[in-house]
Formats: structure tokens, sequence, C-alpha cells
């Protein structure tokens, strides 16, 4: 089963295809523009490591015809996805407010093991049929929790 | 609540920490030698990143004598082992392998915030109360997980 190297380099490898994905998916088409704003660095950067991805062969980058992923590339994405939609779905459970779901998802997704996920899937089957303990759950989270504004 | 940073630098800062502190609740003190040796760095390196926990005033090192946490340095890694143990025995509910746990616990306690943490010590102790819910969880990893040999 394929393990996530925690490195530094593979974790940002990850959120920059993860984040092409997204935006090809969402408008047909990734630039770096959007890259940058979408992981909020600054566009010098994300030039430099989008023709990274292009040497290892994860990327396609043309200057003014913006990013393609390739079939590597994809995979890592789709599996970053994967992951990062698993985590969602189960940390929502609980009814924690969107912000914290999504910054404990953002770094807990490269670190998860194939194995674990599996346990979150199978556990959320289990609890989407148990409205009551998961209300009990709620109502304990509820005291903790701040809401979005 | 105090949210954990998840940068690389606080990373490796909350790791010596919890090595430190795990080294002189069973051995009564952290020599750079074990600390090294745990952590799978170069002695040179854990004396370096010991230097700087002492200017930031997190552990007092003395060449001979080796290096006790200050009060700011015990809870930031009390907070870690908390982490890591909360994470541990949860993952433990699954039947996931040692190897699996321990690995996943490493990558996850830098990035998970109180309030998931809450909701997993919520789920534990209902989880507790569902044997046969848990057997059929176990049941089904049973067929993915390896176990340790």
């Amino acid at each position: 089963m394929p393990r996530v190297s925690p490195s530094t380099a593979s974790r940002a490898r990850e959120d920059y295809l993860e984040q092409i994905h997204k935006l090809i998916e969402e408008k047909g088409y990734a630039r770096v523009v959007d890259v940058a704003q979408n992981l909020g660095i600054a566009q010098a950067s994300v030039t430099n490591m989008i023709q990274r991805l292009d040497a290892d062969g994860l990327v396609n980058y043309e200057k003014y015809r913006g990013v393609v992923l390739t079939e590597a590339g994809l995979d890592i994405a789709v599996a970053i996805t994967d992951r990062h939609e698993t985590l969602t779905r189960f940390l929502e459970l609980f009814g924690l407010d969107d912000e914290t779901i999504y910054d404990d998802v953002e770094g807990m997704e490269h670190h998860v093991s194939e194995l674990t996920l599996e346990a979150f899937r199978a556990l959320q089957e289990e609890l989407e049929r148990q409205p009551a303990m998961l209300n009990r759950i709620r109502k304990r989270m509820g005291s903790h929790s701040k809401k979005r504004a």
C-alpha cells in the first residue's frame, strides 16, 4: 500500500498538485497566478516550484498556456484529493466548525496512511447508522466549538 | 484555544521536547546521545538544535550534565505527549498494526486541533460502549492490515 512520505518537499508537492487539480476541475485550466493566490504564496516561488514539477514529469507547464497534470501528477493529485475528502467528511460528522476542519485536514492529509483512512471510512459508515451516538458527541463538542462568523 | 503551528521548525521543536521529556520520565535524565538515537538524527545536529532550544528558554543545557526542560519547555512537551497518547489510544481501537499507528500519530500530532482531539476522545468513550460496532470495524480492517512481524 503506498505510504505518503511526510517530508516537507513532498508535502509542498502534494499541495501544489492538489491545487492545480482543483483549479482544472473548477475552471477548466490552472494558471500560475491562481495557484499562487489559492496557496497564498508569491507568484515567483510558484513558478519555480511548477518548473521543478515539470522537470519531475508531474506537470506540463507552458508560460502562456498554464499548467496541466501529467498522468503521474494526476495520480498524486487524485490520491491527495481523496484523502482530503475522506478526512473532511469524517470530521464533519462531529459538528466542528469549517475553519477547524479545513486547517486540520490540510495538515493531516499528508500523514495519514491508507489503513487509517480505511478505518475512518468504516467508522463513518457505522456512525451514520447511529444518530443518537453522533448527537451525544455533537452536543459535547457544541460546548467547545466556536462557530465561524 | 491554543493552535499547534504546523511549520517545520515548530514540528521539529515539538519532536525534540517530546523526546527529552520521554527520556527524563524513563531514565531520570536526557543526554544528547540518547536524543540523537531516538530521533535518528546526527549528534552534531541535535546539539545545535538543543542550543537553540536553550536560547529560546525551553531547555537548560549543560555540556556534561545533559538537558532539562524549563517550565515553558515542559508545557509544550506535556501538550504534545498528550496529543500523542490521545491519538494512539484512538487509532488502537480499530486493530491497526503498531507501526502504522506510530507513523500516523507522529505525523498527525503536529496538525490536530484541540477541538478534533476532543471529538476523538468523545468518540472513543462512545465506541468503548459499543463492542459489536468496534468488532465489525476491526473485522473489516483485518482484511487490509499487515501485522508486524
